[in-house]
């Protein structure tokens, strides 16, 4: 069921629900590793019950959980726990997004792992982490998202709170879990160590503030909401034409230079209020009127025109058909199908790291039935003449 | 320089400029990698130019360079070129983030650089990507946010585009990239065989729509942008308190009737309306305006009092000196410091990835100046003894 990969024969247990932990384990999967979804088994992952459904199942679990296998464990439950004891030993990773305290209270926190499996890998992806004040609380992705002060910089200065439009504080923790996943996978490559990935959501969410934290620590200023634009690059916002909006994204003088010529108005690159990029964005405003006031006499499509024969960087705002549709990401194998057996197929998004050394499938396995491949895993173990990999 | 991590000894030359290349270098270099930066001699990479400065160095440049060291090299210069050739051979991984066909007129495309260094991993984190119809387009943050379909989902109805506050068209790339080396590492250490990352800043907006596409694809409806709430778990988004707004996720029944309680209304937990989470999103503005009549009644500190004692998943919406206060975000060491020579010391975001075999540091050493190590580089070089890892 795996793909071809750089993780060809990693083998990873996969106790996680929702999103940040699904997610990571959907890279890893999409990297070549073979991941088993342990479930409870009163319903299994909460994602199962995420509409939109079709014929019953839930769309959003089956594109998260995509080519891994499933089996129902019932942790308090003696025979099951030897099960997943069993699972273990045979394991390279395991990944969780409990809240922290609760694999602890299981029997299953890291010393006690750590001290039966030295090589296995124990990832965790929490709201706050294995340390500090909040990590016993729960989260998710708006609370982070809130906490973390993403929703202080985006929306409209004077609108209502405005949420990113995807769940960025799980996947951002997905994405930088799998990171210490593979990092740690090196070095136990290189040491015969295993060791623990403890990443908290509302940790990401600091990590990726990028240039407001640049902009407060260097000035004592709190960045507020910046509507469509950069807060220090201009112009690079998105602007007003007859139909619709389009990007434009000048990140430099030449670019400027570039942009007035294709506009016809070679005069503004030499206005003294627009010569530099901190003037440009001192008089931000005087500036997106003088160019609405000549992007507006015609369509978004004919601008990109133009501005790509120009070489300036700019794109429509294209809702999500666009998108899935648009030429460039269908060559980028970037829509992948996968066929279920009672859905037919069901399109979602692929790899966005393409590798010289494998193949880039088109297709993914389903995602599993809740406890689906019992009947195979216990054979496996059974056997035991090799490893569950 | 480097911080000891599982990357350590791995050396990595640094070609790339900005944002999304600079921060999956700045990531390889927080777990252990040693990062060599190979800059043009007209300035260096573009973002020692972006504001705001201290004592004329870029905030942002500094933040996002810690740790790395720089060498400037006029690549049409055969004198450089062969300073550059005789890093590769020393080399581990190689990341740039040109725009695609650039190393191939620089003569250093993917084909050449692995027949001549087969062990050498070769990462590109580009706006579109090495093939497809936009490969040779130029990109910044924002033209992906606005193509990738993120901006559609972001603000509230009938606003204006909205931006999402910080470079995810960037950052997400950088991740996926860092992913990738990682992937390209381990698969390294057990082949001995290099091999080429190409990662698209707008295969990566594809791959982070999660629900939007599930939702598509099931139902045909495009998305819009959806506020600040989930769209399809209720209650799930912010809330006018007396002083503020409040972040409040209440992800299934359970945790809506503790909501309930904690509000001292039980029976708004019986109300035919609000029973499901499929009912609760069917009356959301409903149930908003329901909620706000009790929650402005008091300030968001004492909300945030109550439903913390009752474990409902809250949060304040924070700004970035909020967040970077947070004593939760502080014992994390989400904020470490760099000394600069001539600045003195500069915070900025930490590591969230932590790791339980390796320290993590509170602080960082500094960004470099522009070629600044090249005497120890060259030095190594010419001592040729052993790699310059």
């Amino acid at each position: 069921m795996s793909v071809a990969g750089p993780l060809s024969g990693v083998t990873v247990i996969d106790m996680t629900r929702v999103l940040a932990g699904p997610y990571c384990t959907m890279v890893l999967a999409d990297l070549g590793a073979r991941v088993i979804k342990v479930e409870n088994r009163a319903g299994g992952d909460d994602a199962r019950q995420f509409g939109p459904f079709l014929k019953g199942k839930s769309a959003y679990f089956m594109s998260l959980n995509r080519g891994k296998e499933s089996i129902a464990l019932d942790l308090k439950n003696a025979e099951d726990r030897a099960v997943f004891e069993e699972l273990l030993s045979h394991a390279d990773v395991l990944v969780e997004n409990y809240r922290g305290g609760t694999m602890e209270k299981l029997g299953y926190g890291w010393e006690v792992l750590h001290k039966k499996h030295p090589r296995l890998i124990y990832a965790s992806a929490s709201g706050f982490g294995h340390s500090g004040p909040y990590s016993h609380r729960p989260a998710y992705d708006m609370v982070v998202q809130g906490m973390g002060g993403i929703m202080s910089l985006t929306g409209h200065p004077g609108s209502p709170p405005t949420r990113v439009g995807t769940s960025v504080g799980d996947i951002t923790a997905g994405l930088f879990t799998t990171i210490g996943v593979n990092a740690a996978l090196l070095h136990r490559e290189k040491t015969g160590e295993g060791q623990k990935v403890d990443v908290a959501m509302l940790d990401c969410q600091i990590a990726i503030l990028e240039n407001a934290i640049a902009r407060y620590m260097a000035t004592g200023q709190i960045p507020g909401p910046i509507g469509a634009r950069h807060p220090s690059i201009t112009p690079f916002e998105a602007y007003q034409c007859a139909d619709g909006h389009i990007v434009i994204a000048a990140g430099n003088d030449a670019l400027w230079q570039r942009l007035c010529e294709a506009l016809e108005v070679p005069a503004l690159a030499k206005d003294p209020r627009f010569l530099t990029n901190p003037q440009r964005t001192e008089h931000v405003g005087e500036l997106k009127a003088v160019l609405e006031a000549l992007l507006v006499e015609q369509s978004v499509a004919e601008w990109l025109e133009v501005l790509e024969v120009a070489g300036v960087p700019c794109g429509p705002i294209n809702n999500v058909e666009q998108a899935l549709t648009d030429p460039h990401v269908l060559s980028r194998n970037m829509v992948v199908s996968m066929t279920d057996p009672e859905v037919g197929e069901l399109r979602m998004a692929g790899n966005p790291i393409k590798l010289s050394a494998f193949p880039d499938p088109t297709t993914r396995a389903p995602a599993p039935a809740l406890d689906g491949d019992r009947a195979k895993i216990l054979a496996e173990l059974s056997a035991r003449k090799e490893p569950v990999s």
